[in-house]
């Protein structure tokens, strides 16, 4: 059995505890975008068409299952970080230019930047609205930050693109913000549905940005050791973007002073439109200097730290599932 | 005297019974738009340079201004619809591909159609976030709903972009959720802080939707007649992009088979491309039928039925200052 198989059966398993929740996540999920107008009827359908993982729900619904029965409001928030997770999906495809999500062409691409744009602002503020309407205040007002703290991390990208001596910190600010924040809010709202386990919902939501460090950083490494889900994707992107990451800040911090001069010599030279040409450079020089082990091991201890999170708080067969997901996401480095 | 001056007067004889709470507004605005990050301050900062008339925060502090001491809580949403005001903007403007706004280059035309993307975000979010940390929840449900409301429109816009003959109720319905629902959120929120008008919350959001629908009408009448404010702006905008307003599309209903089908058959030859060419005769077409004329009139029914929505319930400089709001917007028209 090849490791993608077996990370496969690890999200099934995860999925399974909560079977019948996620299909009424998917029933409501659908519902909720549908009806408003013929045209956003279509786009919606459009993006559904793509499949998506499920996986902040997933975490939502699992960290919100007890033994009594699952509330709808619980499965009306999942719905809602579903479509906040949709819509920061179609605004950075405009932003990064993505022609394809999902297996097909992005909003973007299909319907043009106009509609993209558009259609996003729909599906915040639908799932903020649906969480007003419902008068479910908290996570309404968890939600509220955290897409402002996704918007920031996109301006801090803006800020720092081409900026090779940005910070570990500088980084990790950024991946917070722009992953670990909606990780951490699925977590902290699912928990605090759960009346045993409310009063730790901040420990599941200290277990969620920290999945979402994970999550990021292992999305960052594929850039540089190529993705095994999507065989044949080209690496270097992030670079070309200039989007500098955690395996080359690290090994730009660690390269000796002469290597560092002849990297940046280059840059300077490649900076106007040819930073592609030199990214096979870029890749030696991160291996060579610790980039991609550093970068691997800075992804298990923030695995770890998840895990540390929620040990003396969730247990049985809720603890053991929290835990494979974090081996589901690590594990995609393998 | 001209009547642009008559009716700056009003506007500033309606601000200067809250001087005072527009001052704290300022500040306010002003604090949570700075200390973010380096890129958003500078966005923000620019952005501040192009003046804002303040309309929709100063509707919000009348309808909440008594004879007690106005709370920091009103402040703090007035700043959070201007926020939202000002996002949508950003959004438009880019949408729309406006090169300029407020006297200066957009912020798309000066920083590109990410950062606008962005900063729109960010903008919508930070107004939501701040009343959510605030727990101002009546406030937050009722501007999530808006905003999304305000997405449908531009989604309705999209959908009925070059569409002839589309009905006066579904532009009815653009313009209520596209200028009316904000203008509508501000009156209503206003009250609601305000204790001996909090039950009639309701009737000021119907003063605020019906003024924002004169206040729309007016500006679709602008780009037939020529703005007064803005001298030498050209007409005819609205029509070149396939925006159908409601002067068009009365004179369309009202017109003679024949006038009609010598319309649709120049269409049809200068849809591709040349729209702007056959404006002058759309134009002489509209005020043939009546358009002009009608959509004046419809504007003043609002305006009165603004007016009849509050008529009971406020009184004395209050009362007397909404229904200048209500002449102020009317009167841009003469």
């Amino acid at each position: 059995m090849s490791l993608i198989d077996k990370e496969r059966i690890k999200l099934i398993a995860l999925q399974g505890m909560i079977s019948s929740e996620l299909k009424r996540f998917s029933a409501t999920y659908d519902t909720l975008l549908t009806g408003e107008t013929s045209y956003i009827d279509e786009i919606c359908k459009y993006v559904k068409n793509g499949k998506s993982k499920q996986f902040r729900p997933t975490l939502l619904l699992v960290a919100a299952k007890s033994d009594q029965h699952t509330s709808d409001e619980v499965i009306t928030a999942a719905a809602c970080v579903e479509m906040i997770h949709t819509a920061t999906l179609l605004h950075d495809d405009f932003i990064d230019e993505s022609d394809t999500r999902r297996g097909q062409p992005s909003v973007n691409a299909k319907y043009g930047n106009a509609v993209a744009l558009i259609m996003g602002d729909y599906l915040y503020s639908k799932a903020l609205d649906t969480l007003g309407s419902n008068e479910m205040f908290e996570p309404l007002a968890l939600l509220s930050k955290t897409t402002m703290l996704m918007s920031k991390a996109e301006m801090l990208q803006q800020e720092t693109r081409d900026d090779l001596s940005i910070s570990e910190e500088k980084y990790l600010e950024i991946i917070d913000c722009k992953t670990g924040s909606l990780i951490e809010s699925a977590c902290t709202i699912g928990a605090g549905f759960n009346k045993e386990l409310s009063k730790h919902k901040d420990a599941f939501g200290k277990f969620g940005l920290n999945l979402g460090r994970v999550f990021q950083i292992t999305d960052d490494l594929f850039d540089y050791l190529g993705d095994p889900r999507r065989l044949g994707k080209p690496t270097g992107l992030d670079w070309s973007e200039g989007r500098i990451t955690l395996p080359f800040i690290f090994a730009f911090n660690n390269a000796d002073n002469q290597s560092k001069e002849n990297l940046l010599a280059e840059y300077q030279e490649c900076k106007e439109g040819a930073l592609d040409s030199m990214w096979p450079e870029v890749k030696s020089f991160v291996d060579q200097f610790g980039g991609i082990d550093y970068a691997r091991s800075l992804a298990a201890k923030f695995g770890d730290d998840a895990k540390s999170a929620i040990c003396d708080i969730a247990g049985g067969r809720q603890r053991e599932l929290l835990d494979v997901s974090v081996e589901y996401v690590l594990n995609r480095l393998k």
